[in-house]
């Protein structure tokens, strides 16, 4: 099986350590590609980021698309994910849905932290979409721009720390999910300093993306996700 | 007062109608501009559509930003919404929400109509989005390409009305929203048809941005439509 | 185009500032009526006032159907609201349901601040049947009566500062809509000081008014907002 | 205990129906006083009939106020139920939250039967106000007048038995609530033909006002439903 | 009429308790049988106990169905509800159903106050089973063991009067309902010392159950409780 | 990593026929135990079965804990899944939340099918419960019984083939969800049939369950599910 593990933004190093993330948990058979667009934002903090983005991100899946077997998509937005699911067949999962499904099957409610406080409402819409806003206990913001997850680990982690803590003890959470790619790595550590699960987004996505290969579903071609129209493009 | 109206699709014809529609709902003093983008797709009928011509979209924005008084996005899926909120503070209108809430002033329930079956999940996301969706009766697809509109307007007047009956008989609707800028100009006829009121979504997005700019309503730069951070783009 | 606004309590001192209001924000060829009932509670803040307040509210409006293009019911929970909508097919506004599609359309999330304590559960209501609940991130109460806004109109002011701030710092608000037709006037001033949006209702309800009037629009007749049945009245 | 059954309609045929059903089915110890207001629409059936009787029905519960025990409103509206329990401590049940609290001891989910089809939309809003939205498969209407009920019961019964029929064969209903004071003693028969247990709203409405009164429970005088404040009525 | 009440859990002491509260609160003519079962966990806190206890429940009821009239289960959990109901067509009343639809009628919104902490999700599982959720303002617990309502019932009533307090001055719960059978008995102190209505759960189940068996109301048989089907029990 | 796959009912073929699925679906290194409960009924079709077997099911857990890394309960009713999850902190997954995440990432929404029409409602309450009712288009029912899976398959597969094309055709399902254990081994030929994904559950179960374990996730002890209390069981 071939992953094609895709980091929406154009920052090499959390490429990187998404990659490492990646290959650490996969099964020994997994072939593991993780890659970034050629263009498009450093980081994706805001709706603007994000569409930007989006272009670059189908363009690499039309790239890689005849020698994958499944996709990820590495940023707690889900960016683009809709129209991933249209131009191919191949399982396509967003990190969100995965360490949600993760989470919800071992806490009855839980909590994402993601990094702005700008990006709550963008959080909230995945949560939405995906249909699980039940068991969404709450989201909480770490208030750290998504690059100082590389540039600034520490202070990411003790601030995750602090958010979980609340999100336990005042919002009804019993699980915490890592909203942010680039905090990929860090769960062990706080799932020890709390006491409570805390679920790796990017592990989470990959070990699924794996799950639906194994599983041979395939992304419906019923109607929603049938492929595009061909038409002109100025 | 200069209301920009964007129609995010690259089809001529269509803007053109656009334009039209927009300049007989306006009031006199109101100018407005009506563009597409210089790059993307003809039209709009799926998610990798959507995503192609947003960035064109925004584009458009940042061009006329300083000369404009406010945004009218005239597409029913309101592709960018969120992110032109974040690059400008002037109103921005799309004509999804302006002609839902148009029609919950009217009638308890509604039914929105649009062009290809596949597109029914994209509108039911922005109904649930914008909140209405305990206001919708249902959605129904004339199955008919968005540029239909256009290349046999008499094919998509006849499905309106087909779906339309159905829509008031069976489904609980008591007005009708048209679900694509390409229908623009079908209202009066369709409401003589079906006895019941319906709305035309470029007319409902003009006089509604007017509205806003009367008001002297800006977007909230409070916290999710901040101006995006200034980051590198690859 | 010509509007009648009904203040629905007997306040002439609401009703005078609330035609004042009104008049300054609609269009230039637009005549405006403000008038109150003949009879009725000088102020709405229970369900009892509301009930005793509707029928007179019903009178006035058959009082000048013949000569009135569209309605507007200025007090911020609708009363009566769909029965208007039953005895004329011209277009009816509630500033509550112009407020919130005004307020919806420039930040993600807002508030409603009204005035006593009481009232809580009658704006929680409306905001329900509105169908916007998801998009109200709180309701809050400046706990001072109607008549307040005209007979200590600092108080209230300041009162509306204090929670508007609450709301946007803990609850989640981006933007205020202030929920009492008293209110009205006071929008510019807490906008300044809050740094964020605030919704004039009373401005938001005329100039949507005007609005469904200039987009032709009339209330459905298709079912439930049909004239009443002919029957004894004892 | 001394109940007061109010029939808001003013039709005496009906009041009397009424009142021998609400006799039937109290206990021995239970008195029962069942009257119409001395003024108002002779049957309910738009929101311009509900609000012109409110008024009657309020001054009917002040009028007994100081005598009675408990207050049953027996039109399936529930009309003015919120400002009742403001001007009362005394338990006041609306036989349609009455009827909804029964058949949701006996079946999963259960449909309303109205009369009029214009309605469907009133009755629909008290069951959203209730809270029991997910409990109700659906609301079907005889399409007969209120007054029907009275003049003509067997086309009533015999449309009963129709609708009900297709509510629990198609809609999911396993049990069927009558949505109307009048249909008030169809039920034994209706549940005999439908081989399904069918709610009488007046029965259920003399029992749970029983219920309330021996539990000794008032309405809360915490915050919504205080006293309505003293003011100036014109 | 004869009612059974089945407290789930094997505590001798309590179902003394229930059965006392019970007798005081039917009418005259009522006679009760208050049992527990023969094998089963003494308190139920956790799904493991409610699980352990389920089968014996039924069992009790199997004993006894051929000479009662109406089952009433004494556990805020409502523990083999739906069970219950296919083994018997006489009306079954959960304390939790019953405790909600009376506090629904005294007040907008209601605070549940159970007992562990580790049952709110149990708790908040019922009020969304039961449909009732919107109507609940927070699930409060005193975080004390069932048995501690026995053996210390003043320690559980000073808690109860400090979360009921919390539950209306910050929760906007206008009244309470007590979420533990072993509560029963300690409503009318809690009203008095919070001034606010609070419902006693068994006293408001037998007079429920009373109710439903004089409306000659029996479970729906239609589909989802009908009797179980005959099959091999290893 | 070793699994164990509890069958909730006593037949041996059903015990059989979900080892083989489940054998077949893992990976080269799992050991997966599969057995079903030593009591309690062959099939579970009613909350009367489903409450009878579970005791039995939670003696299984507790009789393999030591030596099982993860459980997946074999039954689309996820019967006493909350009871495990308290009784130990290996992850246990139930195939009827299992399957609704794969269906959810290959599809907009999707219909379940399960086996009698009388589980409608249990199916249902197990979708809400996942919080994923926003992703359910419908569920039905073939309307035979669960061993019929095992007794007559060829009946079974042609039921699900005649309501999987209702279901994509009408409900607006674009993926199919078998709703019991009994029908795994059939995804394959009805997904060829109808041109969309088919969701084996206990495929998906294993699967999911070896995705908790390989991420080293486990159940939350933080709260709802910590360890029963210790007390006396009479």
């Amino acid at each position: 099986m071939r992953l094609h593990v895709i980091n929406p933004n154009t920052s090499d190093d959390m490429t990187a350590s998404i990659g490492q993330i990646a290959i650490a948990h996969v099964s020994g058979e997994t072939e593991v590609l993780t890659t970034c667009p050629a263009h498009g934002p450093a980081s994706i903090e805001s709706y603007y980021d994000e569409y930007l983005a989006i272009p670059h991100v189908l363009a690499e899946v039309q790239r890689t698309e005849a020698t994958t077997d499944g996709y990820v998509l590495a940023c707690w937005g889900d960016p683009g994910l809709d129209a991933v699911r249209e131009i191919t067949a191949k399982p396509v999962v967003g990190i969100a849905e995965a360490s949600m499904f993760a989470a919800s099957a071992i806490a009855p409610r839980w909590s994402v932290i993601t990094t702005l406080r700008r990006s709550h409402h963008m959080v909230e819409a995945i949560v939405k979409k995906t249909g699980l806003i039940e068991r969404c206990a709450s989201i909480r913001c770490v208030d750290l721009p998504v690059l100082a997850c590389e540039a600034d680990p520490d202070a990411v982690l003790s601030e995750l720390a602090h958010m979980g803590k609340l999100a336990l003890t005042e919002d009804g959470a019993e699980a915490i999910i890592l909203g942010c790619a680039g905090m990929g790595g860090m769960a062990d550590s706080l799932s020890a300093q709390l006491s409570a699960p805390c679920v790796d987004p990017v592990a989470a996505g990959v070990r699924f993306a794996e799950m639906l290969v194994n599983l041979n579903l395939q992304t419906s071609k019923w109607l929603t996700y049938r492929s595009p129209e061909h038409k002109t493009f100025r």
